[in-house]
């Protein structure tokens, strides 16, 4: 892992692999971008050619990809694939779906696509994780039954980030297949403004409380157990503790200590943002039951089979990978709007962020050498139409160009035609205004707004025109299903994964969370009394900017 | 209105206000920058001026605001008190409070502070104000007794951008002050996912609607509506619409011909993002009573009068405003992500989002002409300590440089003091960490972690060092009250007019949404064969893409 990187032929030695940077298939795309690619005219693009669509659109399993409204071509695609031969994609991805140390600086295997193999497969651990997935989904479908019996009304997951986000988001996503006798809450801030509504919502002898946490020691999990297991002793006295609180956790002693007998455990080859198809993944086999989270596990299995077999031409992950380092490094777009015309998905933005920028957030490469360029962009969005209503101004007719990413399902799980269609036509429509844009001349022809009669026309107009090419992507699911879901989820892990091995960086570390927490950890006995060798408002050794805030926040 | 703008001296003629970048000022600004701004190194400045926090760390009404983590020092606000001067910010704030034409593209006045002046106040339209205010308040006290007496238990408002996302915003950030007998619910996509599970939950006989828009034709919102009242209807046969349903519009006609007959108005000059103060906050008003929703008023007003009289060396909004202008197109940053260390403040980034992006996002200055600059950033977010566990990493060690906005609250609104120790030591290490890093000697220097004990310790120490020097503000409220609320939202909103005057754009309109909504018009049809003139699936005059999508969302 110490020698520099230096470029050259394919190689699928991981300890080196080749940088895109460093070899001649990005030097031909530098070339492509100053003579073609800086320049394309989107409209006029799919005037020249009545087969773009068509060219630039791809099925992979349960998710359909629009990518022809993208400042690409065939031809850009082509040099994409010319750079992912150099850079060894394909066996690096066989190498980590076979085991390899795919995160190398903390000497672990990358094996969450084992968590989705059907039983009997030829992937990794497969008999651990159906172990594993066996007992959680009994367990869940029991859970399910007390609730069905009335026992249990409410379950509350107790998890921070990649023990929350997933969870949070698919089980609000797979809202039409929730058991309908149970709520769920997902508290993870340590700000106890989280927690306190909740517990106030809750009947003690009738919640599970499930803490997540594979350490069992992360700060704001255990502080919000420990004030949810007071509350319950207090609220439910007779009540054990080992009846209403299970733990998602490799530690068993510390979850015994904390009085929880019931845990499900995972393995350090799965990264917390990719945890939510193990034990993790819980709440959602409760909400959904086994069956439903099955088919959840299959349709990301579908995708880990498109993305393992699908050659780089037609390869959905790889091709939206690779799109985004174009968009990133030669573009230089820096965020990228994700904007699901469905309500249920309005958690996936936040999911993503965690998935895109906590994994190829990184300024070196796997040899620790700096990075001469940008990697994860700014993930980040609102669903539609909401957002239109919000932010899409900016999309418009704003300076910078953001990339948006339009999310839409053919059919709806609820009865209103008439409001599914309209979400729908708006949905095409942003992607085509985002396009088109409108002249200032065309703006003027128009008759002007009855509230501007009085402004100058062309001054007017000029208010009103919109650059156009605009680039976006559409991806299509046919319905909201479990399965779908599994495979969009799938579907950006990989395309995650492919930027980042484009970009030669290790995805599935996370070192820029570790000082915050260092020094958190110092400044908390400054703050709380009640620590050990708390030394309240102590501002020694602070810049005086850290100084100033303790000292306003200690003040009486 | 048509004169371009040729800058010089200052003037306070809104018609051709001096735009920065045709300033002397900003010349002098962009000597600054080259000559000292750009290399600044926070932690060494610290070091050199022990009163640096002390001199960039100001009051405002309710709220503290710590800029001296930020790249400036106070020769920097010297530049921008020079070009605020320039651009005449004093004489155009003043006319804008006046009444004048601040919104020049609609022909309107801008005039949300005179929502919130108190009776008597030599505030324009002061009398029309607090009739309106009067009469919603008495109504929300109204509703609250009914609540009380067990007759009302859920409020949904209907409504979308600026008619949701303060609303929801408030109620949920005040969610220490909301009557415990109701529920609040906002429905505002048109995706009737969004709508369904809502009224799932619902008694009708105990559930009140507001149906809030200006013109009453909004969409989302009248197909929301619609969904609602057929509901409601036959869920609840004998019940009156008129006692269950409310509207917040200018059209009495439309709301009457739906059935409502109590209706709350407002005035064109007051834009839908900042509507929250008037009868769009109505479900804030229920939720929290008349005297806490007139201490928020109270709150805004007090950041008014600060925006109005402080000088600008220490006006909050005003220097806010040029820190994001200097950041924007000095030192050429994209994004601003929003912290706010308060889970209540959930929804702040979503709702600041349609505040400043949807104010700012524009191309074309006041006079037409296209602008040589960058305007409106991304505003993005999530509370903390959340995002620290999902996208944090890549504020800390990604390749893009974001500044970050912290907001802690001084006292808790819950009893877990330990809880709120361990949340403001997490916020104060966050911007620590972001401006001091960590060298890879001293990351080479540490014992490394077990997991990483395999590997090279000068290759793991570039995994773990921290560019640091990254910029935050960090803003702080005693506590999350109504009045500090209202001053906060005040205070970013006369931010977002601070940076956009200088801009010399109208941050008042918002041209950008109208092509979407015209094209999803035109589309509609196509997609929904219950519409008149439908024309299922018809593809004709689409670009490739539309009618490609429109083919495959269309499909049995």
């Amino acid at each position: 892992m110490t020698a520099p990187v230096t470029g050259g032929a394919p190689r699928c030695d991981r300890a080196a692999a080749p940088r895109c940077d460093l070899t001649a298939a990005w030097a031909a795309l530098a070339g492509h971008y100053q003579a073609h690619g800086r320049e394309l005219q989107l409209a006029e693009a799919f005037t020249r050619d009545a087969r773009r669509f068509e060219t630039l659109s791809f099925e992979a399993p349960e998710v359909f990809a629009d990518l022809s409204k993208n400042l690409v071509d065939i031809a850009t695609l082509r040099f994409f694939a010319a750079l992912s031969d150099e850079c060894a994609l394909a066996a690096r991805r066989d190498a980590m779906l076979a085991g390899d140390i795919a995160n190398p600086t903390e000497g672990r295997a990358v094996l969450h696509t084992a968590l989705r193999a059907p039983r009997g497969a030829a992937a990794p651990f497969n008999a651990e994780v159906h172990g594993v997935q066996g007992a959680m989904l009994a367990f869940a479908d029991g859970v399910r039954a007390r609730a069905a019996a009335g026992e249990l009304t409410d379950i509350v997951n107790i998890g921070i980030g990649g023990s929350d986000l997933g969870p949070a988001m698919a089980v609000r996503a797979l809202e039409a297949y929730r058991h309908p006798a149970l709520r769920f809450h997902f508290v993870s801030n340590v700000d106890g403004h989280d927690i306190a509504p909740v517990l106030a919502r809750l009947d003690a002898r009738r919640t599970l409380f499930i803490v997540a946490s594979k350490t069992f020691t992360t700060q704001e999990t255990m502080a919000n157990a420990a004030v949810a297991r007071a509350w319950f002793t207090a609220a439910a006295s007779a009540a054990p503790i080992a009846d209403h609180f299970v733990g998602v956790t490799t530690n068993l002693a510390a979850a015994a200590a904390f009085g929880i007998t019931h845990t499900f455990g995972f393995w350090d080859w799965v990264g917390g943002r990719y945890s939510l198809w193990g034990a993790i993944g819980l709440p959602i086999a409760i909400a959904i039951g086994s069956e439903a989270f099955r088919a959840f596990l299959a349709g990301a299995h579908a995708m880990d089979r498109h993305f393992a077999e699908a050659p780089f031409e037609r390869n959905v992950p790889m091709l939206l990978g690779a799109l985004d380092v174009w968009y990133r490094n030669f573009h230089r777009f820096t965020s990228r709007c994700v904007a699901p015309y469905h309500q249920g998905l309005a958690r996936l933005p936040a999911y993503l962020q965690q998935l895109e920028m906590e994994s190829n957030g990184k300024s070196v490469d796997l040899a620790g050498n700096a990075l001469p360029f940008a990697t994860s962009p700014v993930v980040w969005g609102e669903p539609g139409t909401n957002g239109q209503h919000a932010f899409f101004q900016m999309l418009h007719q704003g300076t910078d160009v953001v990339p948006v990413e339009f999310i839409a399902v053919r059919r709806a799980a609820h009865p209103y035609a008439d409001l599914h269609a309209k979400l729908l036509a708006n949905c095409l429509a942003q992607g085509q205004a985002l396009m088109i844009g409108k002249t200032a001349e065309a703006a003027a022809a128009e008759k002007p707004p009855t509230a501007a009669a009085g402004i100058d026309r062309n001054v007017l107009a000029r208010h009103r025109q919109f650059p156009g090419n605009r680039p976006s992507t559409t991806l299509v699911l046919d319905e909201l299903t479990p399965r779908a879901l599994g495979a969009l989820i799938a579907l950006y892990e990989h395309r995650v994964w492919t930027s980042g091995a484009l970009w030669g960086i290790n995805s599935f570390d996370q070192w820029g969370v570790e000082l915050g927490k260092a020094l958190a950890g110092e400044l908390l006995p400054r703050l709380d009394a009640s620590q050990p060798g708390a030394r309240l408002g102590d501002t020694s050794g602070l810049d005086g900017s850290t100084a100033g805030l303790l000292r306003r926040l200690t003040r009486r």
